[in-house]
């Protein structure tokens, strides 16, 4: 059971060239280097194109770039603008498709309280628990081993994977997906200290923690929720593994925070930022609009990082051109005296 | 459902000064900007009174300086000596109260073997598994999809939130809080490596874990146990996120530890030490009684860092000032080169 | 129950000489400080040599360079060219007797797919969910909470620990032991930036992650599968806490990663590596077989690090000898200029 290319091009987009006949049974995406007879592949320029041509595959999404190039293929084409993207696009026809098949409603092991709210279509997995007020949206589909917390409030189409726990309050949008091992809402690191004793006393940490639509959570990864006020999540941006967002955090649209990188509380990280792996900032750090922070970078507290498209890197982070330039005047510095003794 | 001012400060102490009649209806605290007629808020300072007096707040904590200037406030006031601490203190008077209406009891998911002891007043949640001697204080209560080993024992009034792993014979003091996902007992990270074969073997690690009294860990963060003695977290310590102890650290009382930190095995983190997030510690590196250590510092295995008070920077880590100095010279160096040119 | 020190020998190797007696309940092993009458210790040189005899153990385990010393002691001792693996040894024989014990089979609260396959021997523990055509192997230990995705396959004599969540399709080899709370299998960090709309979409992660025999894996670590094709994890590779492995990662055999280290999509790792903590690599690096790269280093994307047994350090990683050049050279610089003003 598949599709005809053109039936998926009428979804994504795109021209189709025929080649030898028009197979309707593309079920699958796959590297050149693996694709079978149903899976389509994609090239972004001359380099893979006959590897592409040699291949199993069953069609090629290419640029129109190549038209004269494939204009002989013997395989059928896709021609887009951005081959990638088309790629990404034709993946997630198929396979929603297939899911569509898999196996859904309440799984008789899953607790869920007699006040939750089941939306339409959803799943609850084994031994997933629903608690008290809780609302799951259309179509959302819920793994095992999860905990949704009292009230918390999830919209249509999310994906949420085993063993992710979600602490009551917490809001999540449409089509979230928040990946297995996630923590979501959990108490910040606030604490006051009595100078009486040196011990230290738990701040309230009592706020909410709001995901946008369209947001991805990475394996493992913790949010914690705002300590009085809220942490957000803006729509469309996506958070590797193993991150850390601490409390009343604003991160805004289509950001995107690389694997194991530590945003400490009150950040602001605005729209289209790109952060990398293993980068720290400090307490209320602001990272401007596009910007790009290299990984392993570190903000200092309290700290603004402005610059569309500007680059910085290093701790603390500074822009790349001076970086560099610091390193290179190491390294030398360390020759000459190392030519001196 | 409330409790006014007084009442409050009968728990936590402090003068209260009546404003416009005394409301016995406070039930949370909030933010200046998001309390409504419920709520307590606090100051520090001069700087946030007004908005503090134009806020829906029903009453203000407030330091003794502030008396004057808060003489005629239409709003009842709490006059503390560390208005932070106390509103604190409020939040957990408030919650607790309420905790207490909810459910209690073993859910009749959970697993409980019939060689643990559960203590009055506690409770399991639903698919939670309990092990065989096992013991669980009174009042202690713990969370959904949560595993307590074998012989594990934990005291009064803990919480311990959903999808916890705790290995056997881990003990845990009283009114220990452990976040979602955090794994405490497993194994250390210790091999032989077998020179023949150039494999490595796995070292026995079967020592135990101990979390003295009102610890409280972050969520996904993870504590080996002592390969053949213990690992020991000390009385009042708090650790943020994704905080990774190796195997038979030694942390002290009233230790504080930031998000992503790790300290490698056979360390000592003597009282009251701050440490950054992203820190890394070497082997049986010391770190004093009160030393700050700044964020993404890295300290060389063996190493002792000393200084009550005293702030280290860096990799490796150095006293502020000299780390300072040194960014400034490479700064200087850097520009003085790109002149030259 | 117990072991005498001969049948243990038999078992792991070495030359045993009688001490007073030759008790036959050896049952455990221990440090020098915490052992008791049935345990055995180790020493590898003279330093712990008096503590050991004057220890309450049953036996040491020594290495022959220090048969005089020994050839009066009172204790049974086992003679071995390498005495922590050996000891090692011991401990894992011991152990294993011992865990024949536990109970096995299927806990009535397990949810198994009917189309599961469960080997003979093999233990699923409480509220763990094994889902379609998912094969576990003989004498392999299922924890409680775990889920096993569709199609997972787990060797023989595994033990995967509680939490745990692999996604579908994920091979794991023979012996294999996943700490609680990792997360095997989840989607790899790819996305396509649509250049009309500034959104990022999900490149298709649907490639799978094959790990080998003898693997270790640490708590709350986590390992993308391929986007399109495989991310491997080779025979013998230990893998600290909180780990990150990227999607299309290649790791090699006796590889050694220690906690909170991070490895960038597509890199190669080759055998017999040793990668500290906390090191952060970019996408598509090399690091040839038997590198050592220290703590927090971070290596550029793309680049690649050779030389056996070489060690690198710093960000970027340089050899360390370069690294502790330039150390010396900026604190040497700082100084200077700090004495001129």
């Amino acid at each position: 059971m598949g599709y005809s290319l053109q039936e998926i091009a009428n979804n994504i987009g795109g021209r189709v060239v025929r080649g030898e006949g028009d197979p309707s049974d593309i079920s699958g995406v796959a590297s050149i280097a693996s694709a079978g007879p149903h899976d389509l592949v994609f090239i972004e320029d001359e380099k893979m194109l006959s590897a592409a041509l040699q291949s199993k595959a069953a069609g090629i999404i290419a640029p129109e770039s190549l038209a004269e190039e494939l204009s002989k293929s013997p395989k059928q084409i896709l021609f887009c603008a951005q081959p990638k993207l088309a790629f990404a696009r034709a993946a997630k026809f198929v396979t929603e498709q297939r899911m569509q098949d898999q196996q859904l409603g309440v799984h008789p092991s899953a607790i869920v309280h007699q006040d939750a709210k089941i939306g339409l279509g959803a799943s609850i997995g084994p031994h997933s628990v629903i608690h008290a007020r809780a609302e799951i949206g259309a179509r959302t589909r819920i793994a095992s081993g999860v905990t949704i917390g009292v009230g918390v409030s999830i919209g249509k189409e999310g994906m949420i994977h085993a063993n992710v726990s979600i602490y009551p309050g917490t809001r999540l949008g449409d089509r979230v997906i928040i990946h297995a091992g996630a923590v979501l809402g959990s108490d910040g690191f606030g604490y006051v200290r009595d100078n009486a004793s040196g011990t230290y006393e738990k701040f309230p940490q009592i706020g909410r923690l709001e995901i946008h639509d369209d947001v991805e959570i990475g394996a493992n990864s913790t949010i914690d929720r705002g300590a009085l006020d809220a942490t957000v999540i803006g729509r469309g941006t996506k958070l590797d593994n193993l991150v850390h967002i601490g409390h009343n955090v604003q991160v805004g649209e289509n950001v995107v925070i690389a694997a194991q990188t530590g945003i400490s509380g009150s950040c602001v990280i605005e729209d289209a930022a790109i952060i990398g792996g293993q980068v720290g900032l400090g307490d209320h750090v602001t990272i401007g609009t596009g910007v790009i922070l290299g990984s392993k970078s570190g903000v200092l507290t309290g700290k603004i990082v402005r610059g569309k498209g500007e680059v910085y890197w290093g701790v603390p982070a500074r822009p790349l051109k001076q970086h560099l330039k610091e390193l290179a005047a190491l390294s030398r510095l360390a020759k000459s005296q190392a030519e001196e003794k």
